[in-house]
């Protein structure tokens, strides 16, 4: 069995990687919150009160950036679960910090073509296939892994 | 204290169910896209090109979908870390095995009833009261037995 | 290097924290369930044929209570994470522990000046900015510990 502990190079890679994934995610708050000022349109009457902003559901600028926010919630703490109990079946790691790089970097492209810069098609098909293909992928490996426990 | 090891059997059943969870989480995209991709309703513009399309936030099937994947989001995560939580405080086996087999069967009918076979109540009251349950009470068991560090 | 077993302090706040956090975004669920019932509005038509209740998705009461819920799912989930990863590199005890005490009691008056009884800004920008910024902050020391792991 591997060693499950902070020195072992897996773990280290899946904290950090966790970890920029998550203020990634939380960034994105950053980027509605600013949408919703620049273009005066909020979802409570309260908070466009100071600004005589509207209270708007329809924004197409900031719905596309909250689009891209559930999306990140419907993949990030999928890969923050899986990835913690792949890293307990002692896969090689040359292969896991590929797969957190990459996974990551699908995921930084996904809010860049999707909330900063909407690109047509297949830029956005792709930032979210290859993340959601690590991630079905480190799912069956920890339940093939850990299969007798069911 | 109980042995938090890869030996430890509630160890492995958790790891197991969260695995299955996560990829029957990650399932319910599969089925948005195919019914985006079937009914030709999109949410972004340039989804919509290649195919002509539409725009569309009603659609009755998608949004269907869509519900059942954010009813995911508000259960299957909190039971992520209050079943890792709980396997800390050593509780009986076979009990908590039950208790994450029942949560993760209970979840996988939400989904069926929800997106797949949309079925009267109470069906999916059941299918979401069950593992409910189950998330406040390991929750609760979480909290009395690390109390005192409040 | 820090020990991180179940007698650290530290390991101790994050757990029971964590747990609570966690109830207090299931709790919300509740909120609307009750919210839905009391206003006889719904989400899907089996649900509304009891009562004789329409399905609709713009009351204002209902939807305030989502966007709660929402909120929390963006930044709950992040501290569960980061919180943890935080333990690992070895923050001095006190400063942790009031760190998980504010981020929690921040969510905590989140959801009661949001979905409980709406108050004037900025009674909710503050709620959610002290745990937004302590995210951050852990964030940003989990990546500092590890980055020779990118």
């Amino acid at each position: 069995m591997s060693s499950i502990n902070l020195d072992n190079p897996v773990v280290r890679s899946y904290i950090v990687y966790s970890a920029i994934l998550a203020l990634k995610l939380l960034f994105i708050s950053i980027l509605t919150a600013l949408a919703r000022m620049t273009r005066n349109v909020f979802a409570n009457p309260e908070d466009a009160v100071l600004t005589k902003g509207k209270v708007k559901f329809d924004d197409q600028v900031v719905e596309r950036k909250r689009r891209a926010h559930l999306n990140d919630l419907e993949n990030i703490p999928a890969f923050w679960v899986l990835g913690a109990l792949y890293v307990t079946t002692g896969p090689a790691v040359a292969w896991a910090q590929l797969l957190f790089r990459a996974f990551t970097l699908g995921r930084i492209l996904h809010t860049i073509v999707y909330a900063i810069i909407p690109l047509p098609q297949p830029a956005r098909v792709i930032a979210f296939g290859v993340p959601f293909a690590i991630n079905i992928y480190i799912g069956v490996q920890v339940i093939l892994h850990y299969a007798t426990a069911l």
